[in-house]
């Protein structure tokens, strides 16, 4: 056995059925354990980038992580921005690069260390790809195999969940191995502090009870620890408003009453309402970063206690003004299992303040009235609601970077056990369409539903051939604003409409979306304004077959509502009346802070 | 005025006619600035890959180098492929990325320094691009700027040049400066080491005099340091036979006599048995990587002398088996000069080794007999001898990255101030389409013959849309093999054709480019065997539009000849039979040496 032969038996273990791979020549050797083994299989896309995307949705979704194998130099590097996306959302996704002959490797010599590169196509993958990986490790020699691909993928899975790359030269590719002979990997299991732990959920226990206007905010940490049946039954103790963030906007169905919304710079008023006027937080796997606090961290949730459980204490212990009083650095799984222990019969009824919050929910919905009577163009909130309508209980619904995935996140109704996401933390534009893909993929050739902007699809369109090669079922729905709309907005906010590489006026163009779908044998449709949105979804959503529907909304559509620079998080515009504002604030607002704070 | 536009400015002063962008959030403000100088232009690209690959090109063609700018996060991840092209190949281009608010920077605060992001897309880019570029830096405040442009400028030109990286937060981006006040970069220029270089100069006309089989190496230094016209004059002085490694391809034309061909793994037989029978070598801006050596270096003219000139002290101290006797680390200007003060009168003729190594060149031309009557599919190489013939003698030829490269490497004529270039050390797939867009924006739109594979034009095919609505004529070429045929003949070689991943059979499939080229609008034609070649290159190389132009070739079709692993140089293979290879060697040649030593 090789040991190429030996890292695809790996992979095959941990239940991983697919690799995504464009071959290259110093990845041949393990691209080649694929003709002896019949257990896993690989697909090959257009672009490396594509395939790491993939391999992110994948783990995202898939009964265990995926991984990529691609070749040295371009290979490698074409990865990093895919890399990244798994690394801000902490998903576990493993990257296997070919790379030069041992002897070719620049490091081999002492005479060539500031050589640029010896072998053909070196690069230094290992040192590029450390700052967004949580393990990084070129193979030296052959017996070492088990070790670090064991040791990687505890990595990957342990503690906040995260990519890992190992490089492997392809003289190692082919070396003979004897597997029983091979060192494993062993770890002491972390033990958890028990006894802090418990005292933490009674202070918790004891500030819900004391607490007058509670709330709970439902972050991502839930779906990366799969713990989103224990949310439900812990859930079922609290009649107090939830809120979710961007990131936790899948972890509850929408329909059930005490969900208010999703919080934030993007957030709805309503939840927005919620958190600012609460009197005590419990945040569940956020990271509760500036995007949910507002540039001003220290005006989040300004009169509440605030309980936070993240895995990663690193988050725990921001100092950027934001003060969390019970900071608990264990697992979700751990938490929510130590609290069911804790708390027998536990009820905690505010009444008065769910029907508060709920009556924000009603008064403040993110879809309005004269939304839905538009008449030029597609409303994007409308049409969010009507796609809603369309689903099933279990689709999934990935999104991409810009106005789009805004107006998604604030429109779309989350059910059951349907999925929504975007890659949030690194957002590049090209996320959504190949992640289709690789969800697809994982799930069988399910169909998904992908929401891209007319902007963002291009940086991946050559994965267009591997989804219909594939025959993947993907609707590719292009939010259509002719232009990057959500920069658009950040220059006429503060730019005095100063539009600059934004829109055709300025050198930003589209391909026909028509005559491309038709290139590649993709059924193309159009929605031009509401009227045709139900005729339009009813027969492309359903169908057996790749779809490509362009909805086109208003270029100078703004996302509704938007915290702008410097004010506190309960104050979005377009801004209240002063009088409406107050009646609605319980606890003090806080004046702007008049400095621009955050990026877009 | 505030930093943004003083940045424009420095580029402006610079020659800098046009950035390469796509906008977003962090770098909006660095963006404005276009709204306010009108000599300095950008055009918006699909992808920022491609972004940098334009830049580059632009770099290697233009009155000077040209730059990128990109937002933060992805923005910045996407330029490591293309920064990498301009790194390996020693380009000078420059790269300027908004970053977050330096107050929203993980590493702003003792707290977060650990944490995985702070401010929304933050990304650790110049950790990331360190290994790849010459100066990387994160500005710290704006006082610093004229001292680290002119820092990032002077290093990116200097030496052996390559990529240079700034990393520009968001409020630095729109703090005014007082230009007057700002700190400049001086540096004391290095002198060269004159009575040494006079010495070796003199050791090096006394190896010329002495030897009876001398070379001349061209590499890419020539071109790097616009030292074309020098070299010219400096050959002058030779009768002896000239060769050129790939990245000196187009610095010689290839109709003087004494030019016998390019050297190395997929050299011409002819260059190789002049450089291995040689018994003094002066190579001229070469790194001599094993590319050009063979994969054991010590079989390189292994009985000559040799001489090197190399700006990079680190390749000429290399020691990995190629001794080099006589190393001249100055740059081609000075060497060029003070040689000239030296040779007065000097003429260098060995007529009876040109004569022999003429009757090589004659004997084993690239292009045989047989590939131009071939009947079924396009013979490449005939198609590369036709294509010259169709070629004006100022146009640019870009190529891209597999057995459409080496193709034409092999066989096209280059001629008088022509170019032909690849990403050659980085080799990217997708690399040569949007190289010619940057070409032909360098040079006033100017037509650029893109040479590209089926396989690697997938990568950045978002760029169609670049090309067409800044209505460059480039004509794409694809050399269609339908799959990746270079990894297909090593499959064949090496893996008993076990065929992975390379061709429709396995996965890889390429969309109908006649369709694909219709819906971008761009004029399509097919070239299905030799008799059409003509034909169709009449119509569509000179006309004002850009080209599309599908040449298909046979999927198993070789690259011939090709060294095999572990053979000498000498001996190429289809291997000649021993008694006619025998009769060619001088010297005596050596055992095959029994061991996989190249990647590809």
């Amino acid at each position: 056995m090789n040991l190429s032969d030996y890292v695809l038996e790996f992979l095959e273990k941990k239940n991983v059925k697919n690799v995504f791979t464009i071959t290259g020549g110093a990845i041949c050797f393990l691209m080649d354990a694929f003709s002896r083994n019949k257990n896993i299989t690989y697909t090959s896309v257009g672009h490396e980038q594509a395939a790491a995307m993939m391999a992110d949705s994948y783990s995202r979704l898939g009964p265990n992580f995926s991984a990529t194998m691609v070749t040295s130099g371009p290979g490698a590097t074409n990865l990093l921005t895919g890399i990244a996306c798994s690394w801000f959302d902490s998903i576990p996704s493993m990257h296997i690069c070919g790379q030069v002959n041992r002897h070719e490797l620049a490091s081999f010599n002492k005479s060539t260390k500031r050589v640029r590169q010896v072998g053909f196509q070196e690069t230094n993958i290992v040192s590029m790809a450390k700052p967004i990986t949580k393990f990084c490790y070129q193979l030296k020699n052959e017996n070492e195999i088990r070790y670090v691909l064991e040791k990687a993928f505890y990595i990957s899975q342990t503690g906040r969940p995260g990519p890992v790359l190992i490089d492997i030269p392809m003289d190692l590719q082919r070396k003979k191995i004897i597997p029983a002979k091979l060192k494993p990997f062993y770890v002491k299991k972390k033990s958890i502090k028990k006894q802090k732990l418990i005292k933490q959920i009674k202070d918790i226990i004891y500030n819900f009870k004391k607490a007058k206007r509670p709330v709970i905010i439902i972050g991502g940490g839930i779906r990366i620890s799969k713990t989103n049946k224990k949310l439900l039954s812990f859930l079922k103790k609290f009649n107090i408003p939830l809120v979710t963030t961007w990131s936790g906007i899948d972890s509850i169905t929408h329909d059930v009453k005490n969900y208010i919304g999703s919080i934030g710079v993007y957030g709805s008023r309503s939840a927005n309402f919620v958190i600012q006027n609460s009197d005590f937080v419990l945040s569940l796997g956020s990271r509760l970063d500036t995007r949910v606090t507002g540039g001003v961290p220290k005006n989040f949730a300004r009169e509440a206690k605030i309980a936070s459980v993240d895995i990663d204490k690193n988050e725990l212990n921001k100092n950027r003004g934001l003060k969390i009083n019970i900071k608990i650095n264990e697992s979700l799984i751990d938490f929510f299992s130590n609290f069911e222990k804790l708390s027998d019969n536990l009820v905690i009824n505010k009444l008065d303040w769910l029907k508060k919050s709920i009556s924000w929910k009603n008064k403040y919905p993110i879809v309005l009235n004269n939304y839905r009577s538009q008449k030029k163009y597609v409303n994007p909130y409308y049409f969010m609601e009507r796609l809603s309508n369309f689903l099933k209980k279990d689709d999934i619904v990935i999104t991409d970077d810009g106005a789009h995935l805004t107006w998604t996140i604030q429109a779309l109704k989350v059910l059951k056990n349907q999925r929504l996401f975007s890659a949030f933390g690194n957002s590049p534009m090209g996320y959504a369409f190949p992640a289709s893909i690789g969800a697809s993929i994982a799930l069988n050739k399910k169909r998904i539903i992908c929401i891209d902007g007319d902007g963002s699809i291009q940086i991946n369109i050559q994965e267009l051939q591997t989804m219909i090669s594939n025959q993947l079922p993907i609707k590719i729905i292009i939010i259509n604003n002719n232009g990057y709309g959500i920069i658009k907005q950040f220059q006429e906010l503060y730019l005095n409409k100063r539009y600059e590489a934004v829109d055709s006026q300025k050198g930003v163009t589209n391909p026909n979306f028509l005559k491309i779908a038709k290139a590649y044998g993709i059924k193309y449709s159009e929605v031009k304004n509401n009227s045709n949105i139900d005729k339009v979804l009813r027969n492309t959503i359903k169908s057996k077959n790749a779809e490509f529907i362009n909805v086109f909304v208003d270029p100078n559509q703004k996302i509704i509502p938007k915290l702008t620079f410097g004010s506190p998080l309960e104050d979005l515009s377009p801004q209240l009346s002063r009088q409406e504002f107050n009646e609605n604030m319980i606890i003090k607002s806080v004046n702007k802070v008049n400095k621009l704070t955050e990026s877009n």
